[in-house]
């Protein structure tokens, strides 16, 4: 603590993201995409006249946004680009959820809400999940005020998806303030709600580029909704930084997003493999909650979460063990390769033995 | 207005940034530099491994921030590094100037400054400029209370820089809270307050990339401080996006920092040009503030400023405009190339004539 820092941030308490390690390991800890980005992205980068780099980018992303537009099949000014979902929705926290009534948020979900929430002064409402580990989207919207309501689908670290229509229900009840719904994984199996803004201006859903487009190191995300919700984001951009979304971001976006047929094949690999990941953990005994991410969590009813953590570690495996009551027992296991989930899988078998 | 805001940011007055036509023209509003960044940054995104774009940047960006040290002589843990030295600023504001005591700031300044004030509650205390349009650095430290004490050196869009004698005698009189001293500009022919931070452990200086390293296109800025200062920016980023700086620009940015021979050519020609872009307006009947900076601030007695704006824009120039009470007046123009400020003079003769 410093005497300098505003009172405030003494009381933060930061996100931590999962390691990034400098050593070679087979690394399946957070989530990103096994295969490489679309090859347009590479040609991009070669392409691009550098000295356009000494001025500043389209303040309002237009090219990118435009290219998101024809992506989902909306206008213009319904899109709203960031650096990385995580700033798209720190933008939203602060743009729709300072209400003086709580936020309904699941009680096991993406682990950044909590801190943004302390960031903006925004008290928590946190509702349980249900006996099957899934997101109990009718407690969601049963509060008489809230100050919105988030959660994501697929939910992380869980994995479980809802249906559009049980998002449609939610959206029904809750009609005075925003349901943000994060798809940072819906690309892997899941329905997206963004066919659904036309009928709720009140929905919010965010996405990225960092799974199933490949490109993490690259820091783009999105927002797609009404445009009085959009612009309620870029007020809060324009009141933070002009720019956020640098020129070379821009043109390495609108590359991957050209490029349907990698998309599909990447996501599609990654979803069989985590068919068939699931089958062998099962087979190890290990209980895997149904995914329709790019990421199973698992549990193995002789094995605790950090013994399993640890013995992958020492193995060169790295995967995500949260040191929380609820989800002690669990490991988070990004879907890699075939090979790499090979190595897991022959790891765990010495491990579990 | 929108029913889902947020009731502050309902109250917001977003930053409007010059603008970024897609038209040819003489481009002399923004203060990017007129050449190009260092070769290096276009080799450095030729041979860049796209491949590795699928994985996440090192959320604590350490080889730029290495780099940024070497450059500076300080450690890496006297290093801070943001999304553009707007996102630093942001980030600064609140981290260190949400107290109850208003945060004392130039009058006329980065118009940035009460943007981030709004967005965070902070109560500004302003300081007019003295009558050589210079910012009142005793004023600024004469309150008996305050959050902080914030100016930009060269200040915008003025162009005028103290020495560091002076920002050290404000240092010696400010110790309880932040000083932060914006030195987006520095490069141009000010001293820099890094070489204080040793003995001021509540100085932070900020700087970017997108002025004397040409790189306004890619969003790099960074601040240099003690420890317990960067500690405090760290908390707030790691509260609000994990890796702000993105996997490119970290490569591209360390790329710039190597060529000092470029950094140096390229900022002795914006010198060069400025001093006679200077004389040629004052021997048009124009009074020009002195600069430090890659701008002049310039005003005409016989010629309104939006008058002149209006006469460059038809030319094909594009100069900003700040349409305030108190610099109405003037002009800000960026320092272009030789042949570009030689478009310029023309197109004032006429204009004036």
């Amino acid at each position: 603590m410093s005497q300098y820092w505003s009172p405030a941030v003494r009381e933060l308490t930061p996100y931590v993201p999962g390691e990034q390690p400098r050593e070679q390991l087979v690394k399946l800890n957070t989530n990103e995409n096994p295969y490489p980005p679309a090859p347009g992205v590479g040609q991009a980068l070669r392409d691009y006249a550098t000295d356009h780099l000494r001025l500043y980018p389209d303040p309002t992303s237009a090219a990118l946004r435009k290219a998101l537009a024809e992506t989902f099949q909306v206008a213009d000014s319904q899109v709203f680009v960031g650096n990385g979902s995580d700033e798209v929705l720190a933008f939203a926290f602060q743009a729709f959820f300072c209400h003086s009534a709580p936020l309904d948020v699941p009680a096991i979900s993406y682990s950044f809400y909590p801190v943004y929430a302390n960031l903006y002064g925004i008290e928590l409402r946190t509702h349980p999940l249900d006996a099957n580990w899934e997101v109990d989207i009718e407690s969601l919207g049963s509060a008489p005020e809230r100050s919105g309501v988030i959660f994501a689908n697929p939910n992380a670290p869980t994995g479980h998806a809802h249906s559009l229509a049980s998002i449609e229900q939610l959206l029904q009840r809750v009609t005075d303030r925003v349901v943000l719904v994060d798809e940072a994984y819906v690309d892997f199996g899941a329905e997206s709600a963004v066919t659904l803004i036309e009928r709720y201006p009140n929905l919010l859903v965010t996405g990225t580029f960092s799974k199933s487009r490949s490109l993490a190191g690259l820091r783009l995300g999105y927002a797609v909704g009404s445009e009085e919700l959009i612009n309620g984001l870029q007020r809060v951009k324009d009141s933070f930084n002009s720019y956020p979304v640098d020129s070379l971001a821009s043109v390495v976006g609108i590359a991957a997003l050209n490029d349907t047929e990698h998309f599909e094949t990447c996501r599609e690999y990654v979803i069989t493999t985590r068919e068939r990941t699931r089958q062998r953990l099962e087979s190890l005994g290990f209980e895997v909650l149904p995914s329709k991410a790019n990421f199973v969590l698992t549990r193995h009813p002789d094995h605790a979460g950090a013994q399993l953590f640890a013995g992958l570690r020492e193995r060169g495996i790295l995967v995500r063990h949260f040191n929380t009551p609820e989800l002690n027992d669990f490991l988070r296991i990004t879907i890699g390769t075939d090979d790499e989930m090979d190595s897991l899988i022959e790891a765990l078998q010495v491990i579990c033995a």
